[in-house]
Parts: C-alpha cells; structure tokens; sequence
C-alpha cells in the first residue's frame, strides 16, 4: 500500500452525498445484512472478522450500533477490547485476540483489536520500533492464517478531524446522556493526536497486504460513517457467492 | 535442518548407557526440575512449553508420568489434543492450540499437538500437499510468535522401533491394566506405519528452524527416554538463567 498522509484524506463525505438519501440507502443496506447474515449462517463455509480502530472519540461504539442492529445476534457477535488483563499480558499479544476470532457461519467485530498493541504501546514508549516490526510481522501472519481458514477480515480505521474529535470529547462532559463515556485520560489522549498519527500511519504502511487492505472511513458524519462501513460490509458478503445448503430432506 | 531419515536413527539408548545409573541420574534430575520449576515461577519472565509427538504407543502418557510427576502441579500443565470438536473445526487449525499456550513463569506439556494437524489429517488424506505446506509456515509463524513472547518451545518425537510399537499395542489387548488404551484403530494405525513416517519425516524437513529444532528420542526404553527428555529440559531451564526476584522486603 502507498504511504498514507491521514491529513490529506476526507474526514467528511464526498460534496455528492445527500444525507437525506444516504439514510433511505442505510436502511436498505441493513435489511440486506440481515439476509446477507443468516446466508452466511447457513451456507457455513465463511466468517467474517470486522476490525474497527480510530482515536478516541471516532464513533465505533455509534458505528457498531448503526450498522449491526437488527442482525440476529446469533450470528453476529461484538467484542470490545479493553486494558489486558494480568493473565492476558503473560501471554504473547496475540493470544487474548486469537480466542475471540470468528467460527464459520460468524461475523465477529472487534472494537479495538491486536493493533492497539502497536498503537497506544507505541505512543506510550512501553515498545520499541523493533518490537513494533515483529508484531507487524506477527500480525500478517495472523491475519494470513485466518484468512486460510475462510475468514474475510475487514479493517476500518474511522477518520475524523481534529474539530470533531473535540467536540465529541467536549459532550461527553457537558451531555448528561454522554457523560458516562468520559475517561480520565480523555484530554490527554487527544492532545497526542499527532502521535497516534503517526502511528497509525505506521500500520498502514507495514500491515496493508493486497488480500487485506485498510479502509480509511470519513468519520466526521455519523450517517457517511454507517454507509461506508455497510456498503463495504454487505459488498463483501455478495462476493461470497453465499448459498443455502441444498436440503437433504426427500419430496414425498 | 538437513534431512532426517528415521530408519537411520536409533530407537534406543547408545551402548554405553547403563539402566540402573540412568535411573539413578532420572532421579537426581527430576529433583532438579522441581527446583527449576520454582524458579521459573517466581522468575515469571519466561515459559516453556513441551510439545510431544509420537506414534501410537510410543509411550508419551508413560513419559510425562515420568518426567513431570513431583513438579508443583501449580507450575506446569498438561494438555492433551484429541480429535477436534466440531467448533473447534470451524475455526483456523491453531486456534484451539493456541488458547493452550503457557502463561510467563509457567510449564506447558502438550501430549500431541498443531503438529497432527499435517500428520494424520495428511495421512488419511484430509489435506493435500499445498494445505499442509501453508501450515507449515503458520506453524513457523506461531512458534516464532511464542518465542518473542518469552516462551522456549521444545519439541520431542518419540522414535520407536515397529516392533516396540507392535508389542506395546499387543500388550493394550493382553494386559488387564492396559486394555483401556486400546482403540478400535490400533492395528490400522500400526499398519500405516510407513506413511506416518513420511509425513513425520516432512514435518522435520520444514518445521525446524534453528531456533526451534525437533529433538528425535530414542523410545524403546522407557528408562532412557525419560533420561533424555529430563535432562534436555533441565539443560534448557539451566540456560534461561532463572534468578528469584530480590526482595522488596526491607530488612529492619
């Protein structure tokens, strides 16, 4: 993948998008999932793995709510990764991740993923550059072995602006229905934007293989945000080819 | 590693090892172990996971029964792989090996391993060659991730003669105390010895990097396999330098 300037890329939607239309187009898309998902339910033969990255404050949790409502959570299943666990850390990084990965017939979504062990690990100093090149090289591989397996692994980074990021920061102190989203280390996690930056650019520069690129999502707009991610997703299980097993039970 | 050709080595001990000594030096060296095994704990910096293979009646139950018996159970762990599950199967084929792995401090005895996944699977044609070449480097991969994290992966293949093995599977159908080893696919399994060997033989040809080499124990005897097993173990705990913490206990 060519070098990736987060600066030069829309955090907004292109000048052509309605917003109107887009919303008619969002709830047409998530009917789509809902039957997209139970064929991929029943066909049994793939899974797909959602990864959604972005700073603080980038919508995730808004995202998830957006596109996957109305799935049926059986086949669908979100996990969150939070700070690692005492266990979790005595193992390699990619040990609490790999247990969480889809079975065939699944779509998993991970808020936050293994890239967060060369994000806020790289921003934080706790490891080095070359730590960092190994868990690229450990991460590809891992992302390789699973797509063996039949899994399609989806990677979203939402991309949202320096204005927006505080201003969704800024609600979740002055919005009481937002407040229980503030963290202590808010102000000073968006103050290191240039870093994050900086190491974002990093995995896409060493973690875009041709068979799995990343996604550079306008994130500024909720509704453009949900679209993109959805168009993306329900074009990825058209491709699939997904089919009902041939039943297996006799006409009379 | 250069080619192995297991008929060219030796199924049991060099013509100078003596039972009796070799036992009494077993002796000494599992004291050692229990030592070494506190040490690692509280060291807590590295782990070590031994992965046994072996054909069938090879004798890997009877080793780890030998080896590992008087090590604080809280230190190491053994696990064995049977025949996947079915949502086991619908994940990646380390997937379940991996949730195995040994947490910092800690022993992890694998009694058959990921390396099944390109032996029986190949033998009874459940993957072709292409597939098992794929997991080869995923294999690699893996071990190469766990060896970053801190872990020393051994790896043992017990080497017995056919008519060892013959004799021990006999004796699964003789010996009271030993009939409920015996499996419905005891004798088939025995007969295809020839194409367990050539995919064994594969195995050693890609998966022994030099940082990870596969180590071929003479089995037919159990009181010198368990010699060699222990005492390669002891060797490697030796090497990793295990220092209990100083105290940050002051002294009044």
């Amino acid at each position: 993948m060519a070098d990736i300037d987060l600066t030069q890329l829309p955090t907004r939607s292109p000048a052509s998008a309605r917003k109107a239309a887009t919303k008619r187009a969002n709830k047409k898309l998530r009917q789509e999932l809902v039957e997209l998902q139970d064929r991929l339910y029943a066909d049994g033969r793939h899974s797909v793995l959602i990864i959604l990255q972005g700073m603080d404050a980038s919508g995730k949790d808004g995202l998830i709510r957006r596109v996957f409502s109305g799935i049926n959570p059986q086949g669908v299943r979100v996990y969150a990764f939070k700070e690692p666990t005492e266990n979790e850390l005595a193992h390699d990084f990619l040990w609490r991740i790999h247990q969480q990965t889809p079975a065939r017939g699944m779509m998993q979504v991970f808020n936050r993923s293994q890239y967060e062990d060369v994000l806020i690990t790289r921003v934080d100093g706790l490891i080095d550059d070359a730590e960092a090149r190994r868990r690229f090289t450990a991460i590809n591989n891992f992302e390789k072995l699973l797509q063996q397996a039949g899994t399609t692994v989806l990677k979203f980074y939402l991309h949202v602006s320096e204005e927006e990021q505080l201003e969704r920061l800024q609600e979740r102190i002055t919005d009481p229905d937002k407040r229980w989203k503030y963290e202590a280390g808010d102000e000073k996690k968006a103050s290191q934007r240039a870093a994050y930056r900086a190491v974002y650019e990093d995995v896409f520069r060493h973690c875009s293989p041709a068979t799995c690129p990343w996604h550079i999502v306008p994130a500024d707009q909720n509704w453009y945000k949900a679209h993109f991610v959805a168009q993306t997703l329900r074009d990825t299980l058209v491709a699939l080819d997904l089919q009902y097993p041939t039943t297996k039970v006799k006409k009379k």
